[in-house]
């Protein structure tokens, strides 16, 4: 069977399961994601054996440290998929919710129902715990599945997709409510993200590349995080102590996320103060400043930043230092290089912190805390299956609501329109 | 200048100036609207002369009648213009409102503020007075517009966009919150629609065959609006009267709306009561009527449907009828030939009313409703940018929420993650 009809026969399976998905009651899918958690604490061995020979395949390829790392499942990363899957059956079903159903004049009575988004196709590199994770939150948010995971992960993904479907088979749900992609041919993906017929949205987790690359290419709408140049200003009305816990965790509490700060900006007026104790901070943890003139007069050591240092997540020990006159001139630096994910002020001043809130343009927007919050768990979502950096449907963590959409219900007496 | 050096100027300026009507209070965006709809109303001679080279160009090249209609400007119509834009003044303002603000274990606090979207580039046909709508609708909205007329009209939208243009500069707004695109050149339209560092979102008003071209070529997520094929289905448990209100307003109140019904769908059980009266009711209207089988046994001069029928969207004096045995074979040809618009059930039964409301996916469905109710100003919205058939971000009638984006806001006293 080439490609081509293997993935149609795979939209057209999740099409007709969408169907059955999205009206299965809340009971059944909270059980089903019960069942999937047992089972894969059950088969923990089996999943760990499948995982071993990705892992000695990855490494006989030549993977790096950091990507052989992602890839390996452990007994503490099988049980913590399973712990995310009761999360998610105790979260609230979005579905169905009714929500301002209103009188018109007319004497119709109109309102919103969340409904689910129909097929959603998700796209990611080498985190088997990916499979776990988005399954059990498209299956609770109503939509079926179509998983396609890194070609290095495919043993370890096969295995795991068995605990859901063993899930779904105890609750009646047809297993092609969850379908991990079979193949490891690259051309799967091209086939996923053109079949509109069948898929109604595609969520990439993944690098920079693989998401240039899809949106590119795609002709479905995708849900997607492109870049995290995150900054945290400090103005010269900051509290200084505030000032210094925030740049430290923002920066070094985890160096690799998309919301850890890669930008400082700091208000002329108190650099002098502020800018020796941090650079201390850094250095300590090991980080690389690049500043610019003004800070590097402040402090003598730091590399001279070039331009393409403010456009950079280095996503790594580097930060990147400026000194700027005050509140305009930092909103107009996160205007011109920041990439609209997640930014910060810190500030006692109220009209200042007002206007931070309301003239920065990110997904996240936030005054005397730490960047490093933009996430799902942290808001509240009780899970994500990503973070958007787009601008329609949905900005920043995305949770089960992501995933589901509004239509309108109509409740009348026999009324026409005149 | 080429097209594109031009078409990317009016993106330049456009972002330039979607930063500024971001930010603009409420106050200044409700005296543009008002200063626009005077100008409007003061200039109505000049609108009219302008519009008449419009429309004789277009009865010189052979445009049908129906098309100059459409074309033409009255001083009804320059009046109704102004009103809607007075209308959307009244509107409460969407941005900046913050929703949800809630403590979180850390301490922080998280919730989420309306922000426009940014540019918005709205691609129509003949219709001028929906320059002004367009305008008014983006500019409450805080959003700059590039605005992308149909050649026929240029002579008019330009006329108007000098009114929107005096409103604006009365309040010290940059012109450029709306443009009005100045060519006639199509290719203006493929550059439009692919100035992703320009463009967030477009909006399409057209036939069918513009928004398929533009979906094809589009590089920038669209507010689209794509078939109108709705059903009423009448239960055998409907309230008689109820469904000869509805099944008779639904087709007959507006024959070439997208909410106007395209088949009716008759439970067997009531079939031989209900489909006489409704065919006499029909045939004086003189509405064609293309049944199936059952459907004809009963009204034996109805024409036969062909399967090509149940996916027509007529938007004519043409109904096509199905008699099914009940509620499942309902929703069952709803799912297999609908658009996915607007459908609506008329019946009694608690149940069958809440199954239809619930698996029934489409953007309205209704109940005991006219499905000439799916509407902005019928729903509530104050005012409408269009329908849209898509199911990510807005579904079923947009007004000002759809044109805009949420944004989370994070309030803290210092806190960082542990």
């Amino acid at each position: 069977m080439d490609i081509q009809t293997y993935m149609h026969g795979v939209g057209r399976q999740a099409r007709a399961a969408s169907r059955v998905i999205a009206q299965a009651d809340t009971g059944t899918k909270n059980r089903a994601l019960e069942v999937m958690a047992d089972t894969l604490v059950r088969n923990a061995q089996t999943l760990i054996a499948a995982n071993a020979r990705d892992v000695s395949a990855a490494r006989e390829r030549g993977l790096d440290a950091a990507a052989v790392d992602r890839l390996t499942l452990t007994l503490k990363t099988v049980q913590s998929m399973a712990d995310g899957l009761r999360q998610i059956a105790k979260l609230p079903d979005p579905i169905g919710e009714i929500t301002g159903l209103k009188y018109r004049p007319s004497g119709i009575q109109v309102g919103q129902m969340r409904v689910p988004l129909g097929v959603v196709g998700i796209i990611y590199e080498s985190r088997p715990n990916v499979t776990a994770d988005a399954a059990g939150l498209c299956l609770k948010s109503g939509n079926a599945a179509i998983l396609r995971g890194g070609s290095e992960a495919i043993h370890s993904n096969q295995a795991i997709a068995a605990c859901v479907h063993e899930g779904l088979r105890a609750v009646g749900l047809p297993e092609a409510v969850v379908q991990v992609v079979e193949t490891t041919d690259r051309s799967a993906v091209g086939e996923l993200i053109t079949m509109q017929d069948y898929v109604d949205v595609i969520v990439p987790r993944g690098g920079k590349s693989l998401i240039e690359r899809l949106m590119r290419e795609s002709r479905i709408p995708m849900i997607k995080h492109l870049d995290g140049v995150c900054h945290v200003y400090i103005d010269d009305r900051a509290d200084y102590d505030k000032a210094i816990r925030i740049a430290d965790n923002a920066k070094t509490q985890r160096l690799g996320t998309c919301n850890t700060m890669e930008t400082l900006l700091v208000a002329r007026g108190i650099a002098e103060r502020i800018l020796p104790p941090l650079a201390t901070i850094y250095r300590d943890k090991g980080i690389e400043l690049r500043g610019d003139e003004v800070a590097r007069a402040v402090v003598p050591d730091m590399k001279a930043a070039t331009e393409e240092d403010w456009y950079t997540e280095y996503l790594a020990a580097i930060l990147a230092v400026r000194v700027v006159e005050g509140l305009d001139e930092a909103i107009a630096h996160i205007t011109t290089y920041g990439s609209q994910h997640t930014d910060a002020i810190v500030t006692e001043d109220y009209t200042r912190a007002r206007r931070f809130l309301r003239e920065v343009d990110s997904s996240s927007v936030m005054v005397n805390a730490s960047t490093r919050f933009a996430d799902g768990y942290e808001y509240g979502l009780g899970a994500e299956i990503g973070i958007s950096t787009d601008k329609l449907h949905a900005r920043g963590p995305v949770g089960l609501e992501g995933l589901t959409s509004l239509k309108y219900v109509v409740l009348g007496d026999g009324q026409v329109r005149e």
